[in-house]
């Protein structure tokens, strides 16, 4: 794994880039700082992506979604869209942090519960199998979110490894390799996210909330709809807690 | 599906984008062309993606590919990669036509046979399973490539449907999405690229040479190296043949 190259940036922090997959999980962040849609000039005219943006204290927030799918009409969820819209909001607003909030599945085994929200310290894929030494770890992908230990004794916050793939059930091999990740919750996003910003060098962290088991009794999806929207509260919680936080911090404060 | 937006399009072909995820992929075509590598000035410093261009005949040709992982120093294939280089250089080139030439696994009962090389016609994902309806068709991302009927006629090419993984090997779960998306052949970034381009409006078409069989006796990684010079070699004489039919005509004439 590389060094991080941010450890001694000693910048005060002024421009946050919040992305979120899902307009659910966006939105009642976007209305606890009050913020404004923006005019869609950031992105090309053909795509879905969604900023909203504003100022709260010291700090430029800016959240944004990939927004609906225009040929299926469903959330972007996933790696793909994740990551496109994360590199294209990089490039424009070129932020000091950017912060993946949103849902996850998690373990049972491992001592999570519903509504619990982490901030994940590792991140790594589970869906993409090359059996061949060396690409084998490319697949993988094993990142470290941007370390932020004043963060995390100041809140409180559990922290725990996070593995990613893009499908929202959990098949034996995905099971196998998210074992092999240690990874206490799973999500659609997050090790892209992290390779992205690992890309175009620039620190990123993950606060995710516990919508479902990936080990209970009860199906992913009905599990995962019926907590969602007590979830996304408790995630924006946590989320204004560290803005909060952040506010007139340096990287090298966190 | 969407009905697609370029059908009428009487304009004449003039740049052309060809993506390929390897470098062994790209360089084959490098060399037909006699392509010079750019200077860097057209993606974010930080990233590894390379660009070669140069003029053929009435064509601008551009070849990219996303390089070596600066982590993990391993051809940065997957879904992931391509997908951002592939946006990054349609936002700068403003390409009238995307290619997408690179190998694929096939499948021996479908009639496939190594060193094959395929015309594409419909593209979707078979590794991103999420068992809710509506969101499970947006998972399986079924899109078509851009229609070439005189294309296909004229240089007598195969034609057959690609199914799109990030991994190499084939879990059952995968294999059923694979045969419920009917595919002959399999790769690892096809229907990001249908993504892609779908969402910034741009014609693609996927030229695939088989490299190894799914569903034959040897291991795929074994039979990936073996046949991977041959396949790239064969997939160039197909990428040169539609760069000399495109050559003086516009999208409604392929």
């Amino acid at each position: 794994m590389a060094t991080l190259p941010f450890g001694d940036d000693k910048r005060p922090i002024t421009t946050v880039l919040i992305f979120a997959a899902m307009d659910s999980e966006a939105l009642p962040i976007v209305e606890h700082f009050k913020l404004s849609r923006d005019d869609g000039s950031l992105f090309p005219l053909s795509v879905p992506w969604i900023r909203y943006h504003g100022s709260y204290k010291d700090l430029n927030i800016n959240v944004i979604y990939p927004g609906k799918d225009p040929e299926f009409g469903i959330n972007s969820v996933g790696t793909v869209p994740a990551s496109l819209v994360t590199y294209a909001s990089i490039q424009a607003l070129k932020p000091d942090l950017v912060i993946n909030a949103g849902t996850a599945g998690a373990f049972k085994v491992k001592g999570a519960c519903i509504f619990d929200v982490y901030l994940v310290s590792d991140l790594a894929f589970h869906d993409r199998r090359i059996p061949i030494p060396g690409p084998d770890r490319y697949g993988v992908g094993l990142r470290k979110s941007f370390p932020t230990p004043n963060l995390v004794r100041e809140l409180s916050l559990k922290v725990c490894k996070l593995s990613t793939g893009d499908s929202l059930d959990m098949c034996p091999q995905d099971e196998t390799c998210i074992l092999a990740n240690d990874a206490t919750i799973v999500d659609m996003e997050g090790a892209a996210l992290a390779y992205v910003c690992s890309l175009m060098k620039v620190p990123v962290i993950f606060i995710k909330g516990v919508s479902n088991f990936v080990d209970g009794e009860k199906s992913i999806p009905e599990e995962f709809k019926e907590n969602l929207q007590t979830t996304v509260v408790a995630i924006r919680k946590v989320v204004a807690q560290v803005v909060e936080f952040i506010n007139g911090k340096c990287l090298s404060e966190l």
